[in-house]
């Protein structure tokens, strides 16, 4: 498709007209389709059935049995095996419950409630008339957002670029804004752009000035082992952060949850060996210990780092050829077009993409109509507020083939549609 | 025995003459027991291994696939399941992650951040300079102590008796004083006296005027249905609570961890529709769903309320025999000695003891020393500080029959030694 902008008002109104018949006929289908969250299809889940099989056997290997009370930081077996697969100590690692998401919120908790390394708590900020602000890399994930919303942690958007959060910006704040007390980062395969951070991001968030001295980065590593066309290699922050002389700054949090089954996974977190132990001083007023026998369960049915990239490799399988009709569809209807333009993924879970500025939410409204659900337009944004009103974020997980496929033509018209209905609308006024 | 108080001096050094004998031939033995915490023994968890063998079927009544995300409140077969073995409506049931202390902890915590009912959050009290109080009928439970300390919450003492708190007391505090904004409870078989709250403890609870407008009771039914001798009918709070015009007064809360798999089961909470949706907002930014494939689990394995009795009848004939053997020590050893007395368990899962003032911490202490760890002395209390260091905590649920007996048999060996030591020193002065 040649770009829009060419096109003469006689011929945008007549491709309207053609779209919008097209469009009728979609909905007359009554399509109930979904491609609004990051969901795993069935086809995935179905891999890691022989999970429930487990565990087999109970008594670990220090003689503790797994069915019984303790352990708070996570039977020893489960952090050795996770530990070895993201290059991080055992000893630095907690599991957690059935989603980093709740240890995400936990942490920031504790931030709120304890502080952290001496410094008062943060809500302690708030209730002085300074709250706590948080750099969010945008387009970005919405319960990150929540999060902090949720605790009444004020958001700063900053772009994020191709390898990374735009540090120019992010290196300037952070020094000059005492209240600016840390960032979120999806380091790999980023939500939803599939953005990767390059060792020189990775090196600049840890070693940067920053006037908080309470500074901390919130590091999903949600897609670490998650490859779809390419596996790609990502700093150590937790060593990066100790080489640069702020070895406390860094949370890493990772989980299972896209790997086997979504909330019946095991999550974990990362950190410094300070850090840790003040985690594990206010875990210990909150539990005895996580889920030992769902420990287990991943210990027995995983085993070695090996076979958990092996794992990996068939749900890429499973996904690579959805990305692809993504993919395809997108640059056989609307490239060259001037009306979208998208990433192009090398693994995780979306594809990010941006309509004209003003007509995210216009096209998300007109798929919904046509059976088709979208993230919310905004999501991607702190407090739901995009400010160009143009990005979208696709999830191709979730649906069958067949039924992706009717989702992403009916996506493409209302992209169309919303594009040039915006083109018409401008030309006029 | 007779009263250790009608013994002449001479007597009661012969006497512990004796017992330093047999005190010192128990420890020759080099005994390692534990009767420190309320963990279920291996024949107890022996009784749940075909809940490893669930799910065996993953698609919800509604559809769900319990396999993937989703889920806030928990699957609506387990709310039905625990609502009608407890008699809570459903929708009133909020099903937490794998133990009952997290959920206590973190509604806790919530109502430190964002306090609940409109009032302040109860971090705010603290920062102007009143901090939270909570009262602590004691002896109790440890674990409640240590939330209110991390959280920052002033514990006050008050006593428990025969059937709940002492009303006389608690009616008046919490009149007069704002900051005074809880309570913990175990309302059946309370640890660690097996105390029973009755009716009119029950109905005060609920109905006393507070001085707080967001006080909230803590309703911890962790023994709820685990009876050993005797069925202990319980007053329902959250009606009582409604029928007396504080419908938002109490958090219920609840859990497997001694039913099946301590730490591998389910928690959960129930309140007010009011409270639920303030704690589902709380929640809805700290996770997508708890671990629906272990609801599913235990509804699969249990079935009915009715076979959960069924199962806690069976682990109850394994618990009885160690508490009569408990029980029958202490009255065969001790009885008329005056040197300690101690309550009489309807279920639950400990007894509690008392020594002669004064002499709690060197009866623990004593016990380590011959190879038996009790729960530390002073535990029961908040801050660890047992006015009259007279409290220990028995739990007989985790050695074997055999290990129980030994390990009773030193503690009653430790008491007299105590008791006669401390006797003999307060004579002389």
């Amino acid at each position: 498709m040649r770009p829009v902008t060419e096109f003469s008002d006689a011929e945008l109104t007549a491709l309207k007209e053609e779209l919008t018949l097209r469009y009728e006929e979609a909905k007359a289908a009554n399509l109930q389709l979904n491609m609004a969250r990051g969901k795993p299809s069935a086809a995935q889940l179905d891999l890691s059935m022989e999970l429930l099989t487990f565990p087999k056997s109970w008594t670990l290997s220090d003689g503790t049995d797994a069915r019984n009370y303790g352990i708070l930081d996570g039977i020893p077996e489960c952090r050795n095996l996770f530990g070895e697969l993201l290059g991080i100590r055992p000893e630095q690692i907690i599991i957690g419950g059935n989603a980093s998401l709740n240890v995400m919120f936990d942490t920031m908790a504790f931030l709120n409630m304890f502080g952290t390394g001496g410094e008062k708590p943060w809500s302690f900020c708030k209730y002085e008339g300074h709250p706590v602000k948080f750099l969010c890399p945008v387009p970005g994930y919405d319960r990150h957002f929540t999060i902090c919303e949720e605790l009444g942690i004020e958001m700063i958007p900053v772009p994020l670029l191709a390898d990374g959060p735009d540090m120019e910006i992010v290196t300037k704040l952070v020094k000059e804004d005492a209240d600016i007390k840390g960032i979120w980062c999806v380091p790999l395969h980023a939500n939803p752009q599939g953005t990767c951070y390059s060792d020189r991001v990775v090196s600049l968030l840890a070693s940067m000035e920053t006037a908080a001295p309470d500074f901390r980065i919130f590091w999903d590593n949600a897609y670490g082992v998650h490859h779809i066309y390419e596996e790609v290699p990502l700093m150590d922050i937790l060593e990066a952060c100790k080489n640069a002389g702020h070895p406390d700054r860094a949370y890493y949090f990772f989980s299972t949850s896209k790997i086997t089954f979504p909330g019946a996974g095991i999550a974990l977190t990362a950190s410094s060996p300070a850090n840790i132990a003040e985690i594990k001083k206010h875990m210990a007023a909150q539990t005895i210990g996580h889920d030992k026998l769902n420990q287990l369960r991943h210990v027995q049915f995983f085993q070695t780092p090996e076979r958990i990239r092996q794992h990996m490799q068939k749900l890429a399988d499973i996904l690579r050829p959805k990305f692809d009709m993504v993919l395809d569809t997108l640059e056989a209807e609307l490239g060259g077009s001037a009306l979208a333009s998208w990433s192009h993924p090398k693994g995780g879970y979306f594809v990010s993409l941006d309509t004209l500025p003003g007509c995210a939410k216009r096209t998300v409204a007109l798929a919904k109509e046509a059976g088709v659900t979208l993230t919310g337009a905004g999501a991607t944004y702190p407090y739901g507020q995009d400010p160009n009103d143009s990005n979208i974020r696709i999830a191709p997980s979730y649906p069958t083939p067949g039924e992706l496929e009717q989702a992403v033509q009916i996506l493409v018209l209302c992209i169309k549609i919303a594009g040039i209905d915006k083109l018409l609308h401008d030309r006029k006024n």
